[in-house]
């Protein structure tokens, strides 16, 4: 039975992995409770029989993991509580420690890497490409590092180098070196023999890269094209020129669209000098994509990081407390906003259960303001030409909302405190703060790139405080010219 | 200087595209202008030398467009206000129509079909594959839909048939059907020749699938295989057997996850008599993980689909009513609230100012917790022996933050109004608030995805509901029995 998972893993779901190792770390538990004279809950009695079990089942853990892909076993260790995280690390074939590292999140990496002394470190990092040892390398101490540098070769240590020297948004980070390349004067036969020296071909080798005598890039030769041909042509005669070139300082995000746009599998990396340095494969790119647009969901709640489930409260706090800070901030100027109105509030108490009305739903469409804004702009659909047309529409709608919405709004107020004034007011602030919104909301995320910062991060707050802050003031203000 | 763009188009970015696009357009438009005799602005009146230019510049517009890549065309089309884009849509050559249409965005889609007659979109159709045909037809009219069917052979029918059976977030909806498929028994020598036959392969061709004379799936060759190795090897002694397969009414979702996991370039699709259906390719997976996050980040500020940026004003309000709509009516409900404490507030109008603090701290900390909740969900990291543990942990947090950002907001209060009952209330209020903030960011999620709802499309209305109608009711009760 414990053999039956061995061929088929591949067609299992990963979350059938996870429940497997949670109910052999659950004996396992049982087990240790057992060896160590504590009382076991009733209902999990019948699992502990024999305390021989205990290394039975720590044997099948042992195997069930032996199974498993390394992206597998990063999936279950995220998905541990810290304890029996540890525990399942130690069980791994240390062997396989550098592919799993490579896998996990930063925030779990932090908590495997703690647990490691400086040689399985060493022997981790030096199962590793030299492109993955320039991701992992931040987080290793620098006495590891030192032990890894001097085991590589000298081609090894200037691709460490080049590799690390790229900022962490820029296609050299993305580039790795198992490029294949050839030479454009020979045969595919030649080609063909070439490549039959290697064992297997890296992954995601889709086509090889031609280069002339001084090592430039002049082409791309895809490993289809050397299948569907007759042996005798030469590379020259079927090589694509007119492609895909990336270039090491250029923006990841620019790659990452090329790659969507242009259905790519791997492309070619060429320095300034137009020689071959390395390439991108489409699998990092989807990894680059999921991390992207995870951290845009988890900055617009004010998530600095991606945060391990099973930190301690005291770290997870910390993720999140700029923001919680910030938004106190800008709290307590609403409130000596509304503070400034005490008086009309006083003769009026009507407008403090009006009054988060009006801030609240120019908030909701500022927002929506900007997300589009903001989904524009990535795409560069914004232009100079187009900027102005698009803030005439966004305030059109909002206009339009402004009558709507403002005015259920008034009527609301109306049937509530039979008071024609006070409806017209509501309706009013809500038209302006409506407006205000659509303005801030296409404001800022355009300022905020004018000056060089993502607007995917920090828009919201600007915009929640200024409808918020607007809100109060337009709506009190109007109170106060014209109720009291 | 007009074909000097012809060859590189490739290395230049797409955005340089659009910005010669645009800047022919703008010439266009000049002589347009002149040739119905229209006032020219001075400043572009250097554009207009003579009226030949007229038909030079669309020409050179048209070579231009001719140029592109279907996927720059699409993106250029998306950028372009509706006269503009009609005007570019025109002069793509007709037998490009099909591809563009299925690299075009849903909301900009629309806008072209409502341009062509059904010749031009019968032909356009015809152009497609079966699988993008799927993709296609719900936007079609029914007499397009008909003049194609006819048009296809039986084979292609049936896969037109398949391929529109599955719904929008199945595996089925990503399949394609241009796989390669061999007979293990036969050498590499026999692939080869067989391989030759085909002009080129069909794109994400990185392997060819193993099938037995019942079409059942047995494995899979990669390419690379083919070319490293000895022709006069057998595929059964070559083929892996141990690899991904998909089902077609499997979640994409798992797949996109698999994908990611194994760095996939294409997997094969199988049904349920272990018949080879079909393959889903990389680049298909690419758009669905861009379209999905995309989706997460628009449905998160309540737009319920992609919107055209230059589609009319009304559309996009109604894009955005439902969600407005509903904000309005939780405002309304939290604005009951606080009428239910008018005589409190009337004695105390100070609470008036300091209310907002309370409601709006916890609602941001409460998106914390769905935000951290909702990925993990998405992974499947959530299990029920995890989940308690995690709400403690969330509890913790919030319990944490009530103290210290609670603790601020109380001085904040007691320093303003010298009344430390007031700062006691304050502090309190955010604790408790801060708390039912941590229980509802954790259990709305959860309860909605055991109700088959998708959790990140509307918990952040009913997180923001319950903490501001919470937030109000806590502080102004406390206040009432404390204060007054």
């Amino acid at each position: 039975m414990q053999d039956s998972n061995h061929d088929n893993h591949h067609t299992e779901n990963v979350q059938d992995h996870l429940k497997q190792v949670e109910s052999l770390l659950h004996k396992h538990a049982l087990l240790e409770m057992v060896a160590h004279r504590q009382v076991i809950p009733r209902e999990d009695r019948h699992v502990v029989v024999d305390s021989l079990l205990h290394k039975q089942h720590l044997a099948e853990l042992h195997r069930k993991l032996d199974d498993l892909h390394p992206a597998d076993i990063a999936y279950i260790l995220e998905a541990l509580p810290i304890d029996q995280r540890l525990l399942v690390w130690d069980l791994v074939k240390s062997e396989r420690d550098g592919e799993i590292l490579i896998e996990v999140s930063d925030a779990v990496r932090d908590s495997l890497i703690a647990s490691m002394n400086r040689e399985e470190l060493s022997a981790a990092a030096g199962q590793l490409d030299t492109d993955e040892l320039a991701d992992l390398a931040p987080d290793l101490p620098q006495n590891v590092m030192r032990d890894v540098f001097k085991s590589l070769s000298i081609e090894e240590r200037e691709q460490l180098r080049e590799a690390m020297s790229y900022s962490e948004d820029s296609v050299g980070a993305l580039m790795d070196f198992s490029m294949i390349h050839v030479r454009e004067d020979i045969t595919l036969e030649v080609v063909s023999r070439y490549l039959r020296r290697f064992d297997e071909l890296p992954d995601h080798t889709d086509q090889v890269f031609v280069v002339n005598r001084e090592d430039k890039f002049i082409g791309v030769l895809p490993i289809n094209l050397i299948v569907v041909n007759e042996p005798e042509l030469s590379v020259s005669s079927l090589m694509l020129t007119d492609t895909i070139q990336l270039h090491p300082e250029e923006k990841a995000d620019q790659a990452a669209q090329a790659f969507e746009r242009y259905d790519l599998v791997s492309a070619p990396v060429i320095d300034e000098d137009g020689k071959l340095v390395g390439r991108v494969t489409v699998n990092v790119v989807l990894d680059f994509i999921r991390t992207e647009s995870e951290s845009d969901l988890l900055n617009q709640a004010g998530l600095r990081e991606e945060e391990d489930i099973f930190a301690s409260v005291w770290k997870s706090a910390q993720n999140r407390w700029l923001w919680l800070a910030l938004n106190l901030c800008t709290a307590f100027f609403a409130s000596r906003v509304i503070g400034g109105f005490e008086n009309t509030i006083e003769k009026f108490v009507a407008l403090a259960t009006l009054m988060p009305i009006v801030a609240g739903i120019a908030g909701n469409s500022a927002n929506q303001t900007t997300t589009i804004i903001i989904r524009s702009m990535a795409l560069g659909q914004i232009t100079q030409g187009n900027a102005r047309r698009l803030l005439i529409k966004e305030l059109a709608i909002s206009g339009l909302n402004g009558l709507v919405w403002g005015g259920v709004a008034g009527l609301f107020a109306y049937f509530l405190y039979h008071n024609v004034a006070l409806g017209v007011v509501m309706t009013s602030a809500m038209l302006l703060n409506l407006l205000v919104g659509a303005i801030v909301g296409m404001i800022i995320p355009l300022a905020l790139q004018k000056f060089g910062r993502d607007p995917a991060i920090g828009s919201s707050v600007m915009i929640t405080a200024i409808t918020d802050s607007g809100g109060f003031f337009i709506f009190l203000g109007l109170a106060t010219i014209f109720l009291v």
